[in-house]
C-alpha cells in the first residue's frame, strides 16, 4: 500500500468512527466549533503572557497548555462527510483535501505538545518560541480552509 | 465569616478571575456553550453504552469520562456578569442565584469524577449507576436555569 493510499484509508476509517459520534450533521459542526472555541480561548491566555499583556505565570501557562493539548485532538472528528453541507466558515476544499487537513492537524497537535513541554520548563523564551510555532500551524489551516 | 458569605466571596473571586479570560461578553457565552457542547457529546458516548445502543468498551468509556471530567471544570467561567445581557438559553435567575449554580456545578464535577472512577473498574453496573447520578446533576441545573 502506498503512503498516500494508507493515509486516505486511515482518514476514511477515522471519519467513519467519528461519524458514529454525531446524530445529526449539525451536531458535528457544533462540536468542532465548540472544541476550537474552547481551545482558542486557552491558547490565547498563553498568548497574553507571550505578548506581555499579563505577567508570565509558568503554572497557569502549563495548565492552559495542557487543556490545549487535550482539546487539540477533538475537533477533527467533527469534519464528517455529512457536515460539508452545513453552512460554516470551513471552505468546501477542506473535504476534498482531507488528507492535507489531517496532516495540518497532526502538525498542530505536535506543536501544542511542544508548547506544553516548554511551559513545563518555566522558560519564557522557550514558551514564546513554541507558542509562535503553534500559532503558525493554526494560521496555515485557517488561511487554506477557513473563509 | 459565615459559610454563605464565604461561598459568595469565592464565587465573586472566581467570576473576577474568569472575567479576564474574555475580551467581549459574547466570547464568554460562546466559550461556555462550546465547553457544554463538547462535554455533552462525550458524556452521551458513555450514555450510548449505558443504554446498550453500542457495546460496552471500558477503555473507550474511560477516555470519554476523562474528557468529561476535564471539560466539567470549564464552562462556569463563562457565566460572567457582563454575559447576562447576551441572549442565550440561560435564564436570568442563574445570575441572581450564582451561589446555587456554583453548588450545582460542584455536584456535577464530583459526579463525573465518580463516573470516571467507575469506568476505571470496568464494571458496567457501576458505570450505569454513576452515569445516572451524573445525568441527574445535569438535569437539576437545566431544569432550574435553562430555558
Amino acid at each position: 500500500m502506498s503512503k498516500r493510499l494508507l493515509v486516505a484509508t486511515v482518514v476514511a476509517a477515522l471519519a467513519g468512527a467519528a461519524h458514529a459520534q454525531f446524530q445529526k450533521p449539525e451536531d458535528a459542526v457544533k462540536y468542532r466549533q465548540g472544541a476550537f472555541t474552547v481551545m482558542g480561548n486557552h491558547f490565547s491566555r498563553i498568548g497574553a503572557m507571550v505578548q506581555g499583556r499579563v505577567p508570565f505565570d509558568a503554572k497557569v501557562a502549563q495548565e492552559n497548555a495542557a487543556l490545549v493539548v487535550t482539546l487539540s485532538k477533538l475537533p477533527w472528528a467533527g469534519f464528517t462527510p455529512e457536515s460539508e453541507k452545513i453552512k460554516s466558515r470551513t471552505k468546501p476544499e477542506a473535504w476534498r483535501e482531507m488528507d492535507k487537513v489531517r496532516a495540518g492537524a497532526d502538525k498542530m497537535m505536535k506543536a501544542v505538545a511542544d508548547l506544553e513541554a516548554a511551559t513545563r520548563t518555566g522558560n519564557l523564551d522557550a514558551v514564546k518560541k513554541t507558542f509562535g510555532d503553534a500559532a503558525a500551524t493554526c494560521k496555515a489551516c485557517h488561511d487554506a480552509y477557513r473563509e
